[in-house]
């Protein structure tokens, strides 16, 4: 489903040995979904950019948001350069001591496990009110729907000129995304046990995603 | 204590409304100290690259950490150029459900709140075995502090030859910082009795840093 084209790995891509790459549709789609707080990253006339902006896939292919209309980023970003937005999963510590292995050899040394997933596009802006009233009508369906279910804010729980007002403060854009590029570190370079074991400690401390993610192996869903 | 030049913003700087500028210095060290994987992005020869690397500050102006030889980051990035170590802390949906104002005028839209650190600087790599042992001592030592308290890993808990070979995997580097900006959106723009409650329903649902992050304030750490 979703556009990857890992094969074509570009020369300056996150650094990111092969058992390390995710490339299970399915997971990537999870972590945008559950951490949909993006760093959306620029490169400008004049250097880097970054903001921490909320989005949402809406197609394999394409991805959207809004910002305020203060933020000039929508006069920064031209749609024929590539941005990257970073979404970041889960992540931990994980303590050689954690290893049973590290009990024989002592051969073991501290790391961090983490998901990452990097989407490469173009980035279109819409200041037309329908396209707004698009965006932030998606972008609140999913978001309060996961947070109040049948209680669910929508917009036309607002006054009318009041979602005006507000809706002419923001602008909509459009990822259209290029390629894909997914990072799940947890730990493939180690044994089963050494695995079971760091989960188990990270289940302790209360990191469950992580945890989650371990046991399962990082294609398995 | 760190080096904030706020007063000079740049131009292509993160969208930052003067109400969410973070300048508390104790605040920004907080971020950076318990949300350590930071991504680092820079502006290569063919466009941008991104990397999560673990990181510490050692110095209000200097940022430490170590990468993998094999990640050409330090092949790319020149000591002249700038790059950004961009530190994520808590972030949470807002339901506009959670403002009691909510309830009188219904004048509320969603919004996300989060804390974030965009430190700035220049990234200088050391190949020396003295440099990536200090560099890897001190990242080990807080972390597996932070982890293990008096059971803490050492490099010393390894053998010779095995930590020689690790070493020899790696690349140290240092940022030296040039600015750093920081944003907490933290609902400062609603009333204190709206900011009450949504921290509150923060709270009830684990979100324990933000929801204390709320109460406080922006600056009162």
């Amino acid at each position: 489903m979703v556009a990857l084209f890992l094969l074509i790995l570009w020369k300056y891509e996150m650094y990111l040995p092969a058992e390390f790459a995710e490339t299970d549709p399915e997971l990537i789609r999870d972590v945008i979904a559950q951490f949909p707080l993006a760093t959306v990253v620029a490169q400008t006339a004049e250097g880097l950019t970054a903001n921490h902006i909320p989005l949402i896939m809406t197609a394999p292919d394409r991805i959207i948001g809004h910002i305020a209309i203060a933020n000039r980023l929508h006069e920064w970003v031209s749609p024929t350069q590539d941005i990257i937005a970073i979404f970041q999963g889960a992540q931990a510590y994980i303590s050689p001591n954690w290893y049973p292995s590290k009990a024989e050899s002592h051969s073991q040394v501290p790391t961090w496990n983490y998901e990452v997933v990097h989407v490469h596009g173009r980035m279109t802006f819409q200041h037309d009110e329908k396209s707004k009233i698009a965006a932030v009508g998606r972008l609140t369906k999913i978001f309060e729907t996961q947070t109040n279910g049948a209680d669910a804010w929508r917009m036309s729980d607002a006054p009318a000129d009041f979602m005006k007002s507000k809706l002419a403060g923001i602008v909509a854009f459009e990822i259209a995304v290029t390629r894909i590029v997914a990072k799940s570190k947890l730990n493939q370079n180690k044994s089963r046990q050494d695995i079971e074991n760091v989960s188990e400690n990270l289940l302790s401390q209360g990191a469950v995603r992580m945890s989650e993610r371990m046991k399962r192996g990082k294609s398995t869903g």
